[in-house]
């Protein structure tokens, strides 16, 4: 297999083409370390934009909902999709206005989702989703029963059509501005897990 | 004017309707404590997902980007447009597989965005943009010249069709599993600025 995906007409990146990167890892690794996407399709020519869980099983990007999500079922259609994943990785601070930039990383994919109906590949891709937002816990929690399973759409979507953008580093300033008394710089934005909260109220009382 | 949005058919929140807020100012607060949306819109049928820097002047959201850009000329010729941004504040382990979740804080705005042209209204978006992502910093920069004005497409949409989604709090899990042999509790997940890094090289190193 390719370790770059292919250029398409959708996946071209026209403006600013040096952040553009077509490498596999680069994509794969962008979708990994974040929870959220963000799906871009339409349901009778009206766009919507829907922020949602995701994680990734090889070359597969899965989500999942519930079985009565109206949206959901568009996707299910096989709609045309855009994926979306975005780090913000720092505010670039230049000495002039117009230099003024964000460090970021994004990953952009193009496709159809199909549902995943297969009781066993529905089960193996939920294992999927808890080891990322919770490595080892599988096995320490109650598994879902049938009726539960029957509750869960899961969606997968080949990621085949795809492209990273990045910008990383200093404010590239203009020559004739390097010397313009203001701090210039980067203002590094990190995401980290806080101290846990453990739940201790019962059901009745945490809501 | 009401503090409340209204609900439309598009911003009418079918599940989990208790997590859905029309109140003005939450969807204010969620649009400004981030500094990338994502925006839903097609081109020719087929949907893209764009991230990009946005900022906030009072029922107005503004975006620019490059005169040179595409799909910005798309939006800016009207196309439906569905934007969204999204919190991701910590992870919910639940005692059960099917009760885990996500703490977020999420706004959705539908409309149309339209190209701001008029130069002062131009120079002002800039500046409540300079405002938003490092206060009282505009005096301080080399503003911008007529050559980088013309370069700057800016867009802006009113923020009327809207709508906040929040989760937040312990998981909620089943009487009956309130005492499975598991902890569960929030991995909560905050974003903060790391050090400055003060820029030192010059443009043509700095690359």
């Amino acid at each position: 297999m390719s370790h770059q995906f292919a250029q398409t007409p959708l996946t071209r990146v026209r403006r600013a083409a040096l952040r553009a990167d077509y490498d596999r890892e680069t994509v794969h690794a962008i979708l990994d370390s974040a929870y959220v996407c963000h799906i871009a399709f339409a349901v009778d020519g009206q766009p919507h934009c829907i922020p949602t869980a995701h994680w990734r099983i090889g070359d597969t990007l899965h989500i999942h909902g519930s079985n009565g999500s109206r949206l959901l079922r568009a996707l299910a259609e096989g709609a045309a999709a855009s994926v979306c994943v975005s780090h913000v990785d720092g505010l670039v601070l230049a000495r002039s206005a117009f230099h003024h930039s964000m460090n970021y990383r994004s990953a952009m994919i193009y496709g159809r989702f199909e549902p995943v109906v297969d009781e066993a590949e529905k089960m193996a891709s939920l294992v999927a989703f808890m080891e990322k937002v919770s490595p080892a816990r599988w096995p320490t929690v109650r598994p879902p029963n049938s009726k539960e399973m029957a509750a869960t759409f899961m969606l997968a979507m080949p990621i085949v059509e795809a492209v990273a953008k990045l910008r990383s580093g200093p404010p590239i300033d203009d020559e004739a501005d390097m010397d313009w008394p203001v701090w210039a710089g980067v203002m590094p934005l990190e995401t980290r897990f806080g101290e846990p909260i453990a739940a201790v109220a019962t059901p009745t009382v945490a809501v």
